[in-house]
């Protein structure tokens, strides 16, 4: 935890890796430092704030927390630092993910959390904020992120492309 | 802070007052000794911690936590203490009171929170539920609850006499 | 039924079992003495009464009561007793687990439920916030609740120093 | 409570008293013989028993029960008795009405109530359920349902006839 | 659909059978004589009403309709008879059964429909209250429902007894 | 009823004349020509038939219909004719609308409703995109309706020119 | 994308061609010349704005827009013309399709968007109704749908009678 | 609109105005530069790309949105611009919120918006979250912003004290 990072991961609990590795490879694939740890809020109250010591520390600029159920953790960061701090909901077995949603969406005036998605779209989407943020004073990765848009874009469009050359059907039969 | 205390109760805002004046009335009518604090989970959240520690000091035997939105207090009070803490769902603005009542109830697996009622009926369940609790140990407690369960049944036995002697009709136009 | 007990477990169906099971492994693993029973609140309604009574003769100080869909049962037994009643609320089928969540948080005022988490996570809660009642007056117990909680707080450190020794994508691979 | 009646209605607060006025109205119109009863599934767990035995040997023949939040009373009801029992769902102040609604509605298999509307509306139909289970081996009451039916027909008749002769701004002038 | 019946079964769909199955299981072991159709409400309403004629002038005296997603059929049923009419919500993919169970509940005041559980639960249900509905004035129905809630009382004990008899280790292992 | 229209406009009951009069103010501002009906689906089920009937009779190309709560009557008509029927969900007092929301969104597949906003909302959208669907085979209505989107633009242009001319507070300050 | 069109299909990204294929299918059957496209609100905005105009200068009459979550698509393409929008909410994984059906139905006054189902049921209702708005001024079209629907009924009449046939346990047996 | 500023706000309807008042407050308190725009997402769709390209051109560092009922506007702003996007949910009258929550969280992958509370709590949030994100590379801001959190701290503390000094009984009495 002692080499510099842009951006701070937190996650709840390790069975939301999967998800949270959304995250992670986009880190790595834009060449973004980045720490990662797993620190319950209510578990473990106190490494929290030591994660979020040590990423200050070491030059974090905005955090990604990861929570299910009742989803403190990104609400728990939040008080302990005035960096921005984005929270992904996880989906959760019961509750159709709204009481993440609700938990992380909800904070009180004048502590504000980033909420995002609920479940891997929101991991994809709190690795973006989190370099759309790190962009504001970053050309090199503002460059990057209309790179990444123009991909994304061109991608759909070859779809469409291939959508309108082959005809659904057969589309659907490659797919 | 000083005195010596049964019950712990912490509010995150003092717009929640009205609402927690449902429990403290219950504990002046009882005799119970308590404690009264605001301190928000997100804003003061070393001031939570030290009235847990606090209230552990002097005695407190249960912990009663009432919060709205996020409602992140009783998890972070049930994450310093062992005790048992009971969580008040606030209703809020919008929503219609799911948010606070998700955050309070779904907690993680092993730091539980005893989740009540949505607003003054939550708060009037938190006193009772604190006074249970103590009654497992206090044998006047446990004869002052059946006393008040006694009087609640005498007072809707009343009722129903009422109405039956004068009628759905008069027992509405007397309201 | 005419063992000494600590904590009386009822659940409503005997599909809830593998849920319960959750508590009664802990209790198990903590030493408490437990009682178990099947019995319906709508259709056995004498017999939760009977269980009710059976446990309170046996000394019960604390009642965890389960059920899904309409979830009378916690506030069945606790319309019985003016011990502490936990509820753990199951998920169902339909409803995302909304119907047992609602049924057991919204108690009405005076008679109050401790709601804990839908499914699982609630027995693993109903379990240990017994222990917690059962640990205001058992210094055994509440040294255990340390010591577990310690335990856990170990066991996600573990995890944690594992990730950042490892790597997210060999941590993924080995799970 | 020792008149003969056809239907057993009972109520779980007396606030729900405005709600249960709009069953009763009807009964009184239709020349229906009732019991109402103020007895709460939670606080006067035996009285509400003592109401369902007074009324089967009354000679009820349906139950009405009316309760909101936790809104245990119709299954209770329905527990104690194969007689026909109608919940009506209090809207209650949180959660827009959909914890009554939910513990009214979902009850496990072979205890049935049959649920109707939230509120004012469910204690309308209520009523009219209750008459339309008498009328089945009651042509008098058949016959007055018929009327009713008739009546509401041609009021709403005579409204679109008021709206298409006086046009709609008149007509919401005269409301 | 010429012979005598006492409750009509209609559904909206094929699909709904299996789940309206559970209804029909029910009424084959009570002896009850009953009339299915499959019919929709929006598809072919004028055979809805066909029904509702044939199943009247078949002596019907309850009527079951079974339907998903906008779920009219049940309030369909109830504006064409002064028969009891019971909807039965099914659970469809999206929106976790809420869509039905509202549709079904929240009818207009004047013409209910009595709305039981969703799903599997639901059919059961429905099948219990028409019986019950019978029974108002069949005596002979009136035993089988009590000797039914006799045996499925039973049933609990002696699971109950079972559990308590080997141990939740051994019972879950057997299931 | 007997004059040419292009929309017939059907409601459940004169109470949601007050939300009805949004869309019969635009029709009128537009010159369409339309009916105007109180007509329930559960109460005045043949009335229905008969105000489509005459409405299709009319040259009606569009229905707009307009109910609450279980909100049958968009589904209904949508039974009794292949034009396009366009359905507004009242808000009710319970449920925050969504009782009425599902049930006209989920048609069962092959019924369409054309689901548009709760209430007041609602009903301005359901006179545009009828005029939008008369606009399909109607330039005038095509040429009225581009004319509207530019009015309805330039005005909310003058609006944030007026923001930025005065400032906020004398804007919230004039409102 | 240069020949002549009915109505023109925009998905937000080729996961929703499963289900748009169900409108296409319809299409194919009754012979509607259409467009397809795969074309994201948030991704290629411009790209669905070319799309629209594309549409509109190949004589496109409806628009049939599919999006899941956020859901933005269907009324982004309403902001770009005055023709009539159908947009169908795809299910998504968290929130039951709570998120897709509200962002598409709750559109702001004057800019409406016409919500069908969730899904594939939603998929087949776009078809039909974008069908229903062409068959207002194409006889041809009317004549089919009429036709569709005559077969439909017969369908399910056909059901029935086989169920009445051969009973509802052999009919499941052949399902 | 030429001025340099670092944020930049757009609201969807100037009924947003009182709630987006409060996001306006607290930028002015804090001396930071912002633009105030009315721009709806689907009634003015080149004005909305119109104020980002400004925005941008001006030298905005973040987007503040604030939109009720489909909400799109904060997506819209989002496709638009690689910069950090904030969204504010409108309370709305239905749906109790749920409806802009929804759309405003659960934007697709790759194209975030980081979301809120809902309404004035929302509006607070937003210009804090701004703040944060300008703080990352601006040490003034930065330092009034701990500034912030300290005065806010000490005014809970100055709450908690002069409660525990009056009593609540007293407290109460004096709001």
């Amino acid at each position: 935890m002692d080499k510099q990072i842009d951006v701070a991961v937190i996650m709840g609990s390790d069975s939301d890796l999967p998800t949270v590795s959304e995250s992670l490879k986009l880190f790595d694939k834009f060449g973004i430092k980045y720490s990662v740890n797993i620190a319950s809020a209510h578990r473990t109250s106190e490494f929290v704030k030591q994660c979020v010591d040590n990423a200050v520390a070491n030059g974090a600029k905005v955090f990604v927390a990861v929570a299910g159920m009742s989803a403190a953790l990104p609400g728990v960061v939040a008080s302990e630092t005035i960096l921005p701090v984005i929270g992904v909901p996880m989906e959760g077995k019961a509750l159709a993910g709204m009481d993440a949603l609700f938990s992380i969406a909800q904070m009180p005036p004048s502590i504000p959390v980033a909420c995002v998605s609920i479940g891997k779209a929101g991991a994809v989407n709190a690795a973006i904020l989190s370099m759309e943020i790190l962009a504001v004073n970053d050309k090199n990765i503002a460059d990057k992120l209309f790179e990444y848009r123009k991909k994304m874009k061109e991608k759909i469009l070859q779809k469409d492309e291939k959508l309108n050359k082959i005809g659904y059907e057969q589309y659907l039969a490659e797919k």
